[in-house]
């Protein structure tokens, strides 16, 4: 097990003495997380999570999962937001799901939802919804035109089955939905936020209902709680890419890019955005999060990277052992050139591709880090998970704005409530 | 037939005044495009394209396409930058593929080529490889990959059906590949840079294989260089995205997020992203291009858009009329209160989030412009890349750079070519 974070390239732009500078600030923020009198604090609940995590309660949810997967074609997952992008960057940066896992809930997409109901129309469904008060209009609204579809189908009695609720524990409208329907339930806790809750029965249900080994995912979180839970920055790279961050942030690098050459991170980025935008992109304050998926956006935002306005710096996240291997052809005449390469795997050159624009970009003005899992399975990618949110509970604190809250997400919901004539 | 372009949400940073001032400048640019006396014109093959694609030679593809759907189970279409994204930009944004279309070259990620090759084995492949050089590292050994698979499953002669090339007129390796193999050969002219070559074989011939209407995309097209070939402020919307654009970038908008509710423009939005990010990022000069899908990103970058560091100007891209319908069912208990919207389309409700939202980001200090399509059809996706096409190389030339060439592109070849030993 091991996630590796590679600094050569900060060279020039963040200074041992600086980061040190920093360490009093950081010991601060660790005790105001650690003790809950930071900003914030009702929603930490994640910091302590991975530890609480019962082995039991795991079980029950592999038990369920194969009662679902025996049951079902398929498993259409509802929810936005941190109720989505976490779910699925898991099943695809890990695969192996057990049965097809489809989302809705996260647009109005008239086209798209069209789609899936033509998909769904000959398939056993289990359903999941997903949403702490069940009023948020995006999968409300899917929960409600699903549920349409399901009672074509099912029996009052079978459709009580397929139904699976994650919600709060006392309160809203999909709990009263649920009890109303005889909908099994799973608590999403007070005090963690969306954004914050893959560790939560949000994430681990429908990956237990895919056959995903939440088991190792949570060992791997649980690893990364003790690692990350010191202030030695030494030890805790979390805190140091955190701090690395705010550094290049107060040298006016604006914009974070998160570059991966592996396809199966691509909802990976789209947590991590989720993560940062939301967690630090307040009181006018905060690193703009966007992402690059190699090779592709090499040859186009690569010029920008290479050569553009100066106010990026750049995240790699690097996996040092893919799953397969695919073996390079030799050619009888070697018109591309690349015999050079035959009989090796395509994962070497991809790797050479990687160092390469590590290095140009940082010749080019942009600073970087990497960041490296020894592989992309549930432990790696539930240890990545905490890391990321230990980093973004530090980085919020030292930038001084309350990581935990999304006030700006109501503004929206407001205007639009309005606009429906809703109340 | 329509592009609109709202520019409500502009008020109080940019002034017609300003627009007015830019118009001196806007003539020159539009000068140097259309007498090719300006930076990079050796690459403005583009500007009169769509008006000199000729009938018989749509006909042509659309027969081969007919062709090759009556052989093939699948297309896999090979290229990488501006020889992928706006192939797969159009297919999802048209819908109405009448065959599958996998893409591969635009990554080295093993784990998603072992899955095409797995989807590969029992069916009847067509390729098209898309390569003006033939030596780009990540489609040649995409190439010899799929190659190699296909020599397993086909005879020389077969295989020599089921190739097709876009490439060079006259020289590079992929042309003598295709030469010595027998292989289809398209041209790829010499003077139109890859991100503007979507109206050129490089799309037209992938997109005629799908069974996509090429004529009305042309079409499309077509009308669009009529009305965005003259420097009328008034009637030539590109140029007036483009200058917008500008003045908010000189006000420190470093940044520009295209957003839409329409999941199938997703890719449109990656296309937009290369086209803009390699024309303008360079000479430490360019707007960063980023994208949002709503609602998801509503819910998590939603706050950093209404709150965070005000470095931010937006770009809505709205469809008036989607393809479908779907009805918001009613509920015996209206426990989540939408009974309000039962009845309606979920287009309604999805059309007055796109306005709460503009509203509300507004409101929180980002200004915004909307491009709205009146559908996503293959008419309306041709004007949009010729719309845009126009608009980059209006704001490249008003910023100031080459937005034809991309230099630093090159940087981290050389460096890959170097650890690989490739002369």
């Amino acid at each position: 097990m091991s996630l590796k974070l590679h600094e050569d390239y900060l060279k020039g732009f963040v200074q041992s003495e600086d980061v040190e500078a920093q360490v009093p600030f950081v010991e601060k923020a660790h005790q105001a997380l650690d003790n809950k009198t930071g900003k914030g604090s009702d929603y930490t609940g994640w910091v302590d999570l991975p530890g609480q995590i019962r082995g039991e309660f795991l079980k029950d949810l592999n038990d369920l999962g194969e009662e679902v997967r025996a049951n079902s074609d398929c498993i259409v997952s509802i929810g936005i937001g941190g109720s989505y992008l976490g779910i699925r960057a898991t099943l695809e940066a890990v695969g192996g799901a057990k049965i097809p896992v489809y989302y809705c809930g996260h647009h109005m997409s008239v086209d798209s939802t069209r789609q899936l109901l033509e998909t769904l129309k000959d398939k056993r469904v289990t359903v999941v919804v997903i949403s702490k008060s069940g009023t948020t209009t995006e999968p409300a609204l899917a929960f409600r035109i699903i549920k349409d579809h399901l009672q074509k189908k099912y029996s009052p009695q079978e459709l009580s089955r397929r139904i699976i609720c994650v919600t709060d524990a006392h309160k809203g409208a999909l709990l009263q939905i649920a009890q109303k329907g005889g909908f099994r339930r799973y608590v999403i806790p007070d005090d963690i936020g969306g954004r914050f809750s893959i560790l939560t029965p949000v994430g681990l249900l429908p990956l237990a209902l895919a056959g995903i080994d939440i088991s190792s995912f949570v060992q791997g979180s649980q690893d990364a709680q003790t690692l990350y839970s010191t202030t030695n920055m030494e030890k805790n790279l979390a805190y140091r890419y955190a701090v690395n961050r705010v550094l290049l942030y107060n040298q006016d690098k604006q914009i974070e890019v998160l570059s991966s050459f592996y396809g199966n991170l691509f909802y990976v980025a789209e947590w991590w955005k989720q993560l940062f935008g939301e967690s630090e992109g307040k009181d006018h304050k905060g690193i703009f999060p966007a992402s690059l998926m190699m090779s592709t956006d090499l040859h186009s935002m690569g010029q920008l990277m290479q050569d553009g306005h100066r106010n990026i710096f750049e995240t790699f996240l690097q996996i040092e052992k893919p799953r397969h291997s695919v073996v390079i052809p030799k050619e009888e005449q070697d018109l591309d050139g690349f015999n050079i390469v035959a009989g090796k795997d395509l994962d070497y050159v991809n790797k050479q591709a990687y160092k390469a624009t590590a290095a140009a970009h940082y010749e080019g003005g942009v600073p970087s880090m990497t960041i490296e899992l020894e592989k992309s399975d549930p432990a790696h990618i539930g240890h990545l998970y905490y890391f990321f949110e230990r980093a973004v509970a530090m980085s919020g604190y030292l930038i001084e704005v309350n990581p935990f809250d999304q006030p700006g997400v109501e503004a929206y919901k407001k205007k639009m409530f309005a606009l429906l004539g809703k109340t």
